[in-house]
């Protein structure tokens, strides 16, 4: 079991930056997150592109973001279970919480902030009838391991850079792969692109585009994908696999399940310390709601600076905060 | 007169900030702030000083984060008004005010946006009997043209930078240039302490260390600074004028005076949006005051971007703004 004064849900910017203040008050974070790597929404949707209102940076990719945030926080050692959701907050005892990951892993935290965004990421279905039924019987959103799909036939639709991506590592272990895209130029990286049709125009594998997978077949088990090309044609594709990959979308997820007073998909919170109406836990960043909210980075890095002050008062009872400034007295005064 | 959107009071982080966040609104705004330079206690107090809570900024200089300010505001064009205090903020009709400085400028705005921080900064004064009497008559607290000291017998107290830097730029011009200095080492650069040395030494100026004025002395105008050297001896020096620099302190000024609900030495705002108990009329930053309340930069920037939103219905009542991200809509989107 891992133990810890605050248990930050959520790694992205705001989740990160809470890791930084609760620092500064000598509290020490564990942050849990359902990717496998840290940044929210940063690194998932848009790691290269140039954002613009974060104060003090004219311009600063997302990722350039994300890892300046890791190099603040690094002081203070923050510790991380990646690639696995919370989905239990149970209170133990008046001033403890016990959290469950989708993997078992069990911490136990005086404070929990759920710095959870928009939610969690989930891949983006196509409407495609009776997809749900072949889930797990041929129909998969993601690549886990290439070596799982040696020698099979499977069927990728997509056209950005992850279905590009899996289109080439598994055209080297499959037995057939065939990509479905929609368009006839891809979003994808060129280079990545244009590998994709040599390998096509060398026979190694098949390129539908300007088509779209209209339905599925098969006993039980997934055989065949049923396939539009614009214009007119219809194909049946024999397919062990079919792998639609059209990126993520996120969704709020066990969230909704813990209690807490919320707001459509948002969880209510007490603007002065960006608490919930349950105590001990605060809700920091875009997961949550107030009058007047935006959905901005700056916004929860001001979130985060308030509920560290308001948690300190749970880690630390018998102690009072004084106020320091950090160019004043470091990063490790209090 | 000037005529602008916004009138910020207060060319701190976070009145720079505020232009960015109008800017991204479509509102232009004009910034007046009594230092002759931008960037508040930042770089009037701690330019060279690192800051680590800077959201994305492990560490950067108070002058370091006011330039990278500058040049993300920059797009938007604001206009400054420096060097000159708001005295006067004049409600005219119900949808404009009109803002009178020290020096006379006249502001006309729809919207006054007080980002006063800890209020105008004043010279620190030493504590000797009757120094106020002879201000304008031999006392002055700073040097804005060291040509009025051309042939005179000058008496500098301080041991900082400005009281060094000064002491260095009389020496070439004044008859008698006399420091008087607490230590018997200078908190100023060492080149310029090794400078006031040799000019020193070389009878070019008197430097009186581990000494302090005591009181002063002449008929309707200064004509003389008592000095008390620790250790006993006390001296009489000559002097048509007394320049104690002792640094600057923020003073909260006229702002008190405009008839807004104000909590001790804030303004009490509305952390819905930042605004006062005057319509039209916004705090930010250092200067206002609620429940939970960090003179934090970083909560400034928040509080600068919910203002805007808020504010934005003054300056287009027609208007609804679209929310946008930066990232994908850039900063001219609205
Ligand atoms: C295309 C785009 C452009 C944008 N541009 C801007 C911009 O220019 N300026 C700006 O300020 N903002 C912008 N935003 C918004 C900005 O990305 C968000 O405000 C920011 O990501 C919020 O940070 P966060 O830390 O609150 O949440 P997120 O970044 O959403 O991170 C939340 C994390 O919590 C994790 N999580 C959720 N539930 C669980 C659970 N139960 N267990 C484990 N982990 C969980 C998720 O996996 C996720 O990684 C943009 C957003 C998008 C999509
Ligand atoms: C030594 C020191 C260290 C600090 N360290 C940190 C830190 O590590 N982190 C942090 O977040 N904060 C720190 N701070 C606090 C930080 O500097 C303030 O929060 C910040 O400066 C507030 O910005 P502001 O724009 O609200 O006001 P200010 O920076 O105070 O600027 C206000 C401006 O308004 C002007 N003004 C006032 N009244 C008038 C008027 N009537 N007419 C015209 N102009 C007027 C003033 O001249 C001034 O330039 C520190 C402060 C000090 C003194």
């Amino acid at each position: 079991m891992i133990s810890t004064d605050i248990c930050i849900i959520g790694a992205g910017p705001v989740g990160l930056f809470a890791v930084f203040e609760a620092g500064l008050l000598k509290m020490r974070c564990h942050v849990v997150d359902a990717l496998t790597q840290v940044g929210g929404q940063l690194t998932e949707i848009y790691p290269q592109k140039p954002i613009y209102d974060i104060p003090g940076y004219p311009t600063i990719t997302g990722e350039e973001l994300i890892g300046q945030l890791m190099t603040q926080i690094a002081p203070f050692r923050p510790s991380f279970t990646l690639g696995e959701r919370v989905e239990q907050v149970n209170r133990q005892a008046a001033d403890t919480f016990l959290l469950t990951t989708s993997a078992g892993t069990v911490i136990s935290a005086g404070v929990v902030v759920i710095a959870g965004g928009l939610g969690c990421f989930e891949p983006r279905k196509p409407s495609i009838p009776d997809l749900e039924l072949y889930e797990g019987k041929g129909v998969t959103y993601s690549v886990r391991d290439p070596e799982a799909f040696r020698g099979r036939q499977v069927v990728i639709a997509g056209g950005g850079d992850s279905a590009l991506d899996w289109t080439l590592v598994l055209a080297g272990i499959a037995d057939k792969v065939t990509l479905v895209h929609r368009g006839n130029t891809f979003r994808g990286a060129p280079d990545t692109a244009n590998r994709i049709q040599e390998l096509a125009n060398a026979g190694k594998l098949d390129l539908i585009t300007r088509a779209h997978a209209t339905h599925l077949t098969g006993e039980g088990r997934l055989e065949r994908v049923g396939v539009s090309v614009y214009g007119g044609e219809s194909l049946l594709i024999p397919a062990d696999d079919f792998v639609p990959l059209f990126g993520l979308t996120p969704k709020l997820g066990p969230i909704a399940e813990w209690g807490l007073n919320m707001d459509k998909d948002a969880i209510s919170v007490n603007t002065l310390d960006y608490s919930t109406s349950e105590k001990r836990i605060y809700a920091i960043g875009d997961i949550n709601q107030y009058a007047g909210k935006l959905k901005l980075i700056l916004c929860g890095f001001h979130e985060a600076a308030l509920m560290a002050r308001s948690a300190f008062q749970f880690i630390y009872p018998d102690q009072r905060i004084n106020f320091k400034y950090t160019t004043v007295y470091g990063i490790n005064a209090f």
